[in-house]
């Protein structure tokens, strides 16, 4: 039992094992996520060096394994997740050597793309809120928080078929889930981005604001949350992300198996922008 | 078999067993619904003493029973759902002694929330149009009629998290069915009301009228519907209230089990309003 | 407030509508149910003047509105549906005027169809015992109830392709439900009885008991059930019908409409038997 | 295995059957569609005689036939689908001997009216994309490709509650799928048809322009997809599809189903507009 | 509209495109069927040159391409699907080249092997009746027929986990449906054959019989099915293929493309006996 | 990168958190569970001072962080999960303290159980193998794991009902998706167990072992499944325990808290055998 969970019985809850620790986790965690904590608010700011954050398969790795020790800590008890600067994820680094894997690569990569979605969906049990920064890719976790807020400049965009891949890794899951099934489609194959405005007409995301006021209201909001009582908050986040849990349960394998198939016979062409194309118009 | 069943061969029949009689549920459900019935359309307006409706453990235990012996009488073959006055509930009034309950009567009543959104959702096989004429708490029943119209003033929110428990007893659910995740998760959590406007946006309501007109309207699209033959009436609305039954099978008893859990939990904090809070922009 | 509802604070319920009354329901569907009730206990024992049940039109309506009187009685706490005498109900009888029908009377009957077996998996919510008491059609709300035994001359099938329709009204279903789908399928299209032996064997039954120990063992289940609190009874049977209710809600109404549009369009020869067969092996 | 599949092993393809070849089925259905392929792209233009399409029992029948025959061709890897002229579907032509017909008639068009929306979701394996050309009848099939484009003038209705019936032949059903169930029991109960502007707004299309643009802009998306590899191109698809895969599967034959038990059971009356109703404000 | 299709009114359906021919397809697909049909039965035997059927990459796409065929000729009523000699599969042959596969060519194989159960399952609208001569593999079509029936040697295995590969192509999802969650896992992991004794317990199969008997018996079962008018057969079967269409439309692509992912992956080592273990025991 | 994930390229991998660490973990369980891992293998065996293993609120807490900390671990690749002595959990202890409970301890114990059967099914994606050690309470997750075999004198039931609970956490769901709804219910009712034969019958286990060659056969599976390629290994786990997944997304928190609010509403008989009756029967 934690010194910080009020009204249990000390002498019933003999013998429990250590929970995850804030001060061991937040550093194990550091080179990806710059993490705070008050009152029961975890704020996760995904960074690089103080810069924006870009994702290799040590930082891809990371998140699964994160959630589940964020969600084990019974001291968190609201999760605000962020990025830094002006963008949400840049897209501009982090694909350095996806080009010369083998298939053991390939095979760990994918086990990583399902525990990142699925922990997040299955082992984080407390409300979330997502503050989008700015532009960036792979805003599904963002999408699958209960409270979504972003800034006047993000976008949502999914550049996987772009890319010459199928988008199977949650993100075209997170579309069909929040702007239904034709948006969804239409997105996919054309990887055009949504912007903030768009993005509240579509359901994506709740508040658009500036980004001097986006984590000031983000923590305006897990403080509203925190005035309720734990479980009124535990039951709302579960009423609240149960579609999430059946969509995945039902689709995300699907599709996630059915992406890594088609990167695998698709072969040499996969992952590359065909000739002719360029990207200057999205917003990596 | 009914005088006003048409085309049945009377022979064989014998023997049915009477049927519910409106002149009997008129008057035993009179307290909180005034009915009137027209050609097949039966219109139920809520009220109290003739003013707004408002909510107490008896009225909303009638409910449950009220859509039964509706769903049961072969006249009824549209139904119509409004309020009284300016308000679709009066959330002023209804919530004394809401804190002096033992087990048993929380257990009564939310056997009673069961059977209240259940035995509209599984006992009524006509066409339902709800009519909300004003703002006010608890419109998923409006929300699950087949066609929702409304006042330009009528709102919809959950207050239930504002209050400190979870909104497990149907309206956010009726949000999750309508305006998606997303927004359902934002408007659970914060309570904040959806206006007119928005609800036509989020496809909450289908069309928005001055309040003059707001009932007579109602009885012109159920009497549009009278002039369609019976079979095209049940059918259309079984496939208009399918995902409602799809839904509600599949998750409202984890909301409102998770609801109660939550409040019996809470214990002293549950349906309270935080200190240092506010009800004043809500409208109740 | 029923004065018999032990625990309520009676002031918070003042105003309560009448609930439905043994003393009338039990009256009203005599014709079809011998009811008695003791301690909580309902006994359904279905007849025709004291004989063994057989179905007619008016007694195929009836079951849908008695479960809903049935459900809505807060003194009924656990439900026993048994039959009369060496059958549950008698296949030799009942079927007169099938065949002299308006399209008015069929849609009537299939509307009846739909309540039979939606009711009573909505609108029963405490524990149920099905005591089979001999061979019969239309088992399928004893299937459908928790808990299910039967004599040793019991025997299930469904006739409906022997007699050239659809296994569409609820036998079908339940066999799905219980003996998986390469039996059902093979029960639907040959009518093939199910035995008892058999029928604990494929777990559509929980015992198998001589005739004269049938209903005494369903007391003693239902007195077990009883000494245990409402809350855990309740529950219990939420958590052993949620398969149903899944079922019901997905499946039913494409194999009801199913089935009666095979019956239309089938016209001449829907209902009977083809030339050159005979019925004397089924256990009608 | 066919010459124009590049990469295939051919031994392994050894005894491969013949796969159904464009020039066959391109004149097969050349009545009612007008067919051109170029570089795996295959557009479908329905017409008659070079006019506006209407339906027949023969054209109706012709479509889930032609999907599989499509479907099956390797050569087809993106199928682009339209009409002729100023109008999807010419809703002034075609209807007659509606009311003429036999049980068997029924029986065949149902048949045919099942295969005609399944055959596309289950048959058809590569991306999709609809041209709508103007307004008309009949878009579920529209509404069920991926991609979803049309003119400024074109509109989606559903007219069979209008005409006495009920909505159960993928119309509504794709309502449902893509405008939410509060918008698609509306526009199921009045008919009330959605212009361009709204049903972008409510997600039914993705795109609406000009007519002379339509097409060009089709062959464009088209284009595009095809600059992916067939592992991407197919994988996207299926992703994009599963919504639809699951609906139809789950909720198709009991909307259907119902559909023709109401047509059947309603008799003299279905299929017409009720008397002092007119039909002058519906786009036919 | 056919010759043979009763009952219909010939104006009304003037312009029917021609229906897949019996004498074209039973040639077309001669190599790896042997088809024959009397009364509207038809029945399928695979073989290879009389001899007992093995599986090719070219067989293995015609049998998607035959499913659409047989479905789409009105003048099939019921369908038998049996094999040649003593094995329903030879698994000694066939399996050559399984090694020198080009990308490309496992692509082709999957999307095959994707049509081979979903267009059985979607595009085989008829009673369907398998007749199991003996053991082998691929028994997953055998499973999915609604009626299934083996002679006392007959076996149903998964030899894909034996085989370093994951037990995806639809064996494991038949097995899953039928003999349950626990049983299927053991069978998938096990590769332990099913004898007939223990499918007849297990709900795989309906009846064992003696060799000399079984094709028989599948030809009385179909012509009792015959003997039932259209309306019923068609709907019997839609209702006792309902499961499967569900489980495949949510299961299976998941299962497929996890296989074809796990394939290419394990590279080296998928399809081939782990070092030190034989295969003798398997009734290949 | 661990040392011993062969086949991945060292500097794709940089930076990569720390993973759980066998020695680690295994000291911090130590009270609960006993390890050993060799060669990818790791068995748990319950235990309490190495006698056999009962439930408190600490262990039973620490099993939810277990899974999660042995399912991240990437040289665990087979689980074995077993228990100690003549008892798979010793039911006479652990109970103590049961009755002087908070609200606040009563969350946290369902929090637990939800944690429990949740990260079980979510967080573990290796093959798993239950070898049940003799009877015992709590035996969802032996049940859950892909493989389970026990010995002779093991069973299965669940007292919840027994002492006046509703069997909520996940006892009764594993039997509704092994035994079937109507067994289940029977189980969940009466409590009565199920032994060893009958386990095997109903597909609860799938081998019966002497105790002595129970965990050697463990291994022996262990072993086996060990000798196939990791991604067979991987998606064979998946499709097996797809069908878990599924149940857990969509019935799991019905049930749990309809357990707990059950719990709190039957407050003072909650838990205690009725008057009256004795447990001795029962294998705790």
């Amino acid at each position: 039992m934690s010194e910080a969970e009020p009204g249990l019985t000390g002498a019933m809850w003999a013998g429990l094992v250590r929970r995850p620790d804030y001060d061991e986790y937040s550093v194990k965690y550091r080179d990806f996520f710059a993490m705070r904590r008050k009152d029961g608010i975890i704020e996760l700011r995904m960074h690089r060096d103080g810069s924006p954050y870009y994702q290799t398969p040590a930082s891809h790795n990371a998140w699964g394994q994160a959630w589940q020790e964020i969600g084990n800590d019974p001291l968190n008890q609201v999760l605000i997740l962020t990025g830094t600067g002006e963008k949400w994820f840049d897209g501009q680094r982090g694909a350095e050597g996806h080009f010369e894997r083998t298939t053991a690569d390939i095979a760990k990569v994918y086990e990583d793309a399902a525990r990142l979605l699925e922990n997040f969906v299955f082992g984080v049990g407390i409300p979330t809120i997502a503050a989008v920064n700015g532009p960036g890719l792979h805003t599904e976790i963002a999408l699958a928080c209960d409270i979504t807020i972003c800034t006047e400049d993000a976008s949502f965009f999914d550049p996987h078929f772009l890319l010459s891949t199928a988008p199977g890794d949650g993100q075209g899951l997170a579309f069909q889930e929040l702007m239904g099934t034709k948006r969804a489609a239409y997105h996919m194959y054309t990887s055009s981005p949504v912007d903030a405005r768009r993005a509240l007409e579509y359901g994506l995301v709740n508040e658009v604001l500036p980004r001097d006021r986006l984590l000031g209201r983000a923590w305006e909001l897990a403080e509203m949350i925190m005035r309720r009582p734990p479980g009124a908050r535990r039951v709302t986040h579960a009423i609240a992300s149960r579609p999430w849990k059946l969509r995945v349960a039902s689709d995300f394998s699907s599709q996630l198996y059915g992406q890594g198939f088609a990167l695998l016979t698709d072969a040499g062409q996969a992952g590359r922008l065909p000739a002719g194309e360029d990207l200057s118009q999205y917003p990596f």
